[in-house]
């Protein structure tokens, strides 16, 4: 294996899938709904193969799915966006990191991360021979230690991650902690990389798209995806919405990465795109139903619960039941108690960090986190 | 735009689609066929859309289709490999190049292309901080220089990129050739990187995957996929072959590069897969007949045509008609004629080796490739 990705293991999420499939475990680990997407997509994707949209795709994106990621964005943020020189999509938001990484960052750029984060970017940062600062968020609320990244920012920052609503924590930046976030990009000509693929999941709060705050669109790179919103992970349709500039190096780096991204899936995602507002309206309904079962089930069995404002994760702190660190609780989870979490520690630089703290999702049906919680207040 | 993709501009695939449309020109110049994907295909995806397979795919692959290529590359080459740990299901076979350079290839590490050669090799390799080293197949035989070869091999070099059946000659590597380089390489410790796209279409000899020469499995990444051999080019499922000690580093690239691959194409790559053998002679005698048409017809327009032993392209030298270079002379068709062609100076190092050549792709109707003919008859 190349120095560039030796240090990484296999992901954390595909090693829990494993162990939970090898040991019948409930998954609440990986971020994968149990149910499926809704069925006008789905045709929506069968009626494009039927049709024949089954050779490549424009580099850049099938044209309607280009215009109906820039009309979402309007009703999103306001923001009007060019659907040809702005929008690019991905196979995946996790391709649009990987493209925005290497197609953007040169060896030496540094780059802020806040921790705990995505596994992802670290690796794809490695890629790009980029330097991570890394500041890590701290519960109980996980608020940006503001002195902490002014005095982080220097000559050499290029970027800005920024993931809300944030995986694993659920926390939602606040427009402060935005405000400032940008002030700092416009002062010290740095980029913003905002991941908001959990957009739609913002439960207690507006979801803020950072590139819409002044002065910060042209120096942000937006993401997003399909496979959240509509539960629909495995499409594996993404995209990033930037200015011109910025699009160009996304554009080029995607290009020779996969060059295209699957052409009837691009179809029946503009469809998706185009829903009534009724469906996002029921999506947060039906996951603050899940979120509500899942958070009070937790508390019931004794751990302490942070705050999920977003996304569909929330993270606890197992340290009442007395194992040494994440992973080998999450073990016990699966093989004691038949249920998969997933570590934190591997979300941060230094792994100690995340010790106390472990993750679960809710986006499965009611009665599996029922069930989840039945076997945890039984066996733990 | 990252250093490392400054050099690069937007594909010439993308370039003259973008072209053939706005002229309606007849587009002979990105190889996509005009006609559509087997009907058994497309219900195999369509049945796992409807049957719930939309969730993220584990990273490898299903484990269906690992087992249908381990099947298929058992048939095709007398190989055995483990789906579970020998084969590594990626987005295209773009994707598996990518990730195959990106895993296994460090900063200063060099790498032997022939040129001409496809352009995400460069790409690619730049994103991996290689050194390229250069060897050039030129016509009418476009057979491999073994000094040149011989002497171009150092203590540096990691790999040699084999792309037989070749893109954008039809060129397909000789036994001859195929154990010269096979025999280089166990000497010089270097890995071989194979790109089989085209094996299904080869034409005037059997194809020889360089994996199935004595003492080469171990070290060869083999990659193929979906889109050439079922023409549903658009799908973008592809995968890399090679022992385990390879494929963790293919395998480590491809998490943090797309992670996986849409769910419900991958079942019905395997359905795919598992076509009854004369789904695959018919392939053969189908595209037999279209070369056939093309090639005679190129020949009367005045063309001077090197032959094509395999792929659906051709390659021909466009002096006879005097304008300066390729890219004057695909402008001019494009303009004046009406039919698009692919420059193939941008499969270069050196781009002015390439000036006198184009590639036209016969991954058309009949009657497209007849209009074609006729349209260069008439006003070339
Ligand atoms: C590719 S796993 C993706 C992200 C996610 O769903 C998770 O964090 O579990
Ligand atoms: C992504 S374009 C792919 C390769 C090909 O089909 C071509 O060379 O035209």
């Amino acid at each position: 294996v190349a120095k560039r990705l030796e240090k990484f293991k296999t992901t954390i999420f595909t090693q829990m899938s494993m162990l939970a499939n090898k040991h019948g475990a409930i998954n609440l680990g990986q971020g994968f709904p149990n149910f499926d997407g809704p069925e006008f997509v789905k045709e929506a994707a069968i009626q494009a193969i039927r049709d024949g949209k089954n050779q490549y795709a424009r580099g850049c994106g099938v044209p309607d799915l280009n215009l109906a990621i820039a009309d979402r964005f309007k009703k999103d943020t306001g923001l009007v966006v060019d659907p040809e020189k702005e929008v690019t999509v991905t196979t995946g938001c996790t391709e649009a990191i990987a493209a925005t990484m290497l197609g953007l960052i040169n060896p030496g750029d540094e780059v802020i991360l806040f921790a705990p984060f995505y596994d992802s970017y670290e690796a794809t940062l490695s890629m790009a021979g980029a330097k991570i600062k890394c500041i890590t968020l701290r519960p109980p609320n996980f608020a940006v230690p503001i002195e902490e990244l002014k005095s982080t920012i220097s000559k050499s920052t290029r970027a800005i991650l920024i993931n809300t609503p944030h995986n694993p924590t659920g926390k939602m930046f606040t427009r402060e902690e935005l405000d400032t976030i940008a002030s700092l990009c416009i002062e010290n000509d740095v980029l913003a990389f905002a991941d908001e693929v959990y957009d739609k999941l913002s439960f207690d709060m507006d979801h803020i798209s950072i590139a819409s705050l002044p002065g910060m669109f042209e120096r942000t790179v937006t993401m997003n995806s399909l496979g959240k919103t509509f539960s629909l992970t495995g499409w594996k349709i993404g995209w990033a919405i930037a200015p011109p500039h910025l699009t160009w190096g996304v554009r080029q780096a995607h290009s020779f990465l996969t060059f295209a991204t699957c052409t009837p899936m691009q179809w029946a995602t503009a469809a998706a795109l185009r829903a009534p507002e009724s469906y996002f309206v029921e999506l947060k309904r039906d996951y603050m139903a899940k979120r509500a079962i899942l958070v009070e089930g937790l508390k019931a069995v004794g751990f302490k619960v942070f705050p999920s404002s977003g996304t569909y994760f929330v993270v606890v702190d197992h340290t009442p039941f007395g194992l040494e660190n994440d992973v080998a609780f999450c073990e016990y989870l699966i093989k004691e108690v038949g249920v998969v979490a997933i570590p934190t520690s591997v979300f941060y630089l230094n792994p100690e960090e995340g010790k106390n703290l472990v993750r679960f999702t809710f986006c499965k049906d009611e009665e599996t986190l029922r069930a989840a919680v039945e076997r945890m207040k039984e066996r733990l």
